[in-house]
């Protein structure tokens, strides 16, 4: 089964989110807005209990920490993804690093930059005229993030929440 | 805010009710397939705090269950919804009981007929000619289910899970 781990930002942020993803991500009906902390990997039943454990360990070490969106920007030409830029902080950072050591280890497949997707799979065409009018808007936003999650795929692509990890002592 | 409680089946079981959601429930990209334990109710962040707390309480009391499916079913006339019937049973019935009690009080504004709605909001003679050909279809299913997830409403009708609670001594 192919597994996620993910922030969802609050309900103010994904409707924001939302608002754009509804026209220019084509992944809008199959995961709420969300902050990717590690991308999909396969585990099967055994595998997930026991690192559903490990993330209960790793988020015990962290307090709630603040998420700033400083603005809109872009992954082209490597990616043509819209996305609510996120400021990348030593907690998220670590967090990240986290989610890539031990049994949950792996390289990352992308340097870590923290973002919102609110658009992908613009054709250049798209990007270039989606992009000029977005980056322009102010989105600057503050809030605080105490938990992460970690979910799993469904045959449709969509996606379902296996369990929560509320950062900080319980 | 709006929220709600529910249960996530297996993905088996989730992938088996979005074969039929796909044509049949226009919900079918806001939420996943579940077992609604409360329907949607109003609070606030503090009060949503709160609550969590109670559902860890709650979730302790209980150990994983079975949840068996015994066939498809439908709520017509009452309402034009097909349905996973889910066999009752007193862990349900006393889970349903603890959700709609002390301050998560209220009645329940439907009799507790545990079940995973695969389809809905057909019209009659849709849901005549659907429920006519699924009604004979074997989906006994049997699994254990060891959590439950308290869910918010965005803005575009879709449902984020907010927090998961499981079963059991942690």
């Amino acid at each position: 089964m192919k597994y996620g781990i993910a922030i969802f930002p609050s309900k103010k942020l994904q409707d924001l989110a939302n608002s754009y993803r509804k026209r220019y991500d084509p992944h809008y009906a199959l995961i709420p807005p969300h902050l990717t902390l590690k991308y999909p990997f396969e585990a099967d039943e055994d595998e997930i209990k026991k690192i559903a454990d490990t993330l209960h360990q790793i988020a015990k070490k962290y307090d709630p920490f603040p998420l700033k969106v400083t603005k809109i920007s872009s992954f082209q030409p490597v990616n043509n993804v819209i996305y609510l830029k996120v400021e990348s902080t030593e907690t998220l950072k670590n967090l990240h690093n986290d989610l890539h050591s031990g049994e949950l280890g792996g390289e990352p497949e992308y340097m870590f930059v923290p973002h919102i997707t609110i658009g992908q799979k613009l054709s250049n065409g798209e990007l270039a005229d989606v992009y000029s009018s977005l980056r322009m808007l102010d989105v600057t936003h503050e809030e605080t993030i105490d938990r992460f999650h970690l979910l799993y795929q469904l045959e449709n692509g969509s996606w379902t929440v296996y369990e929560t990890f509320r950062l900080g002592k319980e």
